[in-house]
């Protein structure tokens, strides 16, 4: 392994701070970049190195794209000073959002008009594993393309599933995994408050059923949120707004329907409506409560 | 411990063997009922108890109740050949049918007027645990009635869920995890055929979503079923037509909007209305599959 393989991670949030922090661990010399000029100081204080996108990009083999959304991404690669005119035929892009897969394809078709390759590639896992380098990641492209992103797929990776050779599977794969965690977590709001107006204690919940067959990754992870009226956002609500946005945009196109994930899509909205976007999607709970007229863990 | 404690157990069915099985295994007298013969000659042929209900119920000091519904339940314990008439003041009935709160209220009271005392205790586990001894019980009633029913309890279950002293809360709890388990099925059906939709390999979909965010104790139990093709009912579909249903008529009286059980709901009926009731409940996919035109594992 060539251990001087330079990279640039362009999204230095909550995700992408982590990923190249690993990055750097595993001993590359890694350029971040970010539209906050204060994560870009604290990349480069940790050891990150500094320098223009158009003098910097020319020098990477990989730039690794940690930001939002399909726009942020068509925007950092193609965008006016985008990355893709400044680097080298045969780099390649890892993009990491979560985006639709027939977009994920334009943008790839794009780079390659440009020579350069694209991994399909969306995480999973949350900040605490992106720092430990233990993400998983959803990855498809061509079989030379994993082999360009290689070193950087092992630093920041536990688990890298490998869905083929065409670009768009990863995504695709991420928008299953999505739906399920979406619905998963209206869902442990609907049964938290479903039981707390049955007069269930809501911590007797969370005991009971993480032992039981109505247990989830997902209730396991946000139901103490609940509890313990704690909202202080770990993954957003508004995050699901877009997230099974794309599924149900996924779904209409290819005529799919999905009634679970569109139930779940309204609690989001209702939850973002009433002002709670920007708190943890476990605050999905509190429209369930207000309709249903109990008071929860926290409130006043 | 006084191994002689007599128990009846009535309802032989697939939880209910298993479960008079472990009272036999734990040194305990059992008399097994069952509305099928064959069900009962088995039970005697691994060592149960045999006798009528008239002889038998006078003399035991606990009565398992392991039947499929509220109506089934009262029938057992108030019918025209029912039990309550012929127990001993004081002894205990463990009732492990999912129903309504206030049902299971009804048959305290009524069990009271009897001086039959009446434990609340809905099982979750499935076969296989009950036949271990290994269930899991969410039970509530009075201390004194747990402790009459406690010999059983040990026999029976891993874990009792001590819910309080009031009948209803077992009953309440159960239905929070029957509409998380019922809504993680669906769900399971909405998410492998979404992904099958996109292109990837149902046998992927399971193995990456097993390891990610996604995953359920359902999903992990019955996507596997969509992979094999094989929809032998483990749990049937029309089991939740039942248990969801409970779960809206309590939602419904509570005023409780629950729009993701709601959903769920609409989908185990239609794929009992297209025949698929006695079948495995990850034959809800096949809804999924139909109304979007791919074919599932096994599928002709």
């Amino acid at each position: 392994m060539n251990t001087k393989t330079k990279m640039a991670l362009i999204g230095l949030g909550s995700m992408g701070y982590g990923m190249a922090s690993s990055l750097l661990r595993a001993g590359y010399p890694v350029y971040g970049f970010d539209v906050t000029t204060a994560n870009v100081e604290r990349f480069c204080n940790d050891g990150g190195l500094r320098g223009s996108i158009e003098q910097v990009l020319p020098t990477v083999e990989i730039a690794v794209i940690v930001v939002l959304n399909a726009a942020q991404a068509e925007a950092v690669l193609f965008g006016e000073s985008g990355i893709v005119q400044h680097m080298k035929p045969g780099t390649c892009v890892i993009s990491c959002a979560t985006m639709a897969p027939s977009t994920a394809c334009d943008l790839a078709t794009r780079c390659a008009q440009n020579k350069i390759q694209y991994l399909d590639a969306p995480i999973s896992g949350g900040a605490i594993k992106a720092a430990d380098g233990k993400l998983s990641i959803m990855a498809s492209g061509p079989a030379e393309t994993f082999l360009t992103a290689q070193p950087a797929l092992d630093a920041m990776a536990e688990t890298v599933f490998e869905l083929g050779d065409q670009v768009g599977s990863g995504s695709a794969m991420k928008s299953v995994n999505q739906l399920l965690a979406g619905v998963q977590i209206a869902s442990m709001g609907e049964a938290m408050t479903f039981g707390i107006k049955q007069g269930i204690a809501a911590e007797k919940i969370v005991e009971v059923i993480t032992a039981s067959a109505g247990n989830s990754w997902m209730f396991e992870n946000r139901a103490p949120h609940v509890v313990a009226g704690d909202y202080t956002p770990h993954s957003a609500v508004d995050i699901w707004l877009k997230d099974l946005g794309i599924v149900l945009d996924i779904a209409k196109t290819q005529g799919f329907s999905a009634p679970l994930t569109a139930a779940a899509m309204q609690q989001f909205i209702a939850a973002s409506g009433s002002g709670w976007g920007q708190e943890d999607d476990a605050a999905v709970a509190k429209v369930y409560a207000r309709n249903a007229n109990i008071t929860l863990p926290g409130d006043k």
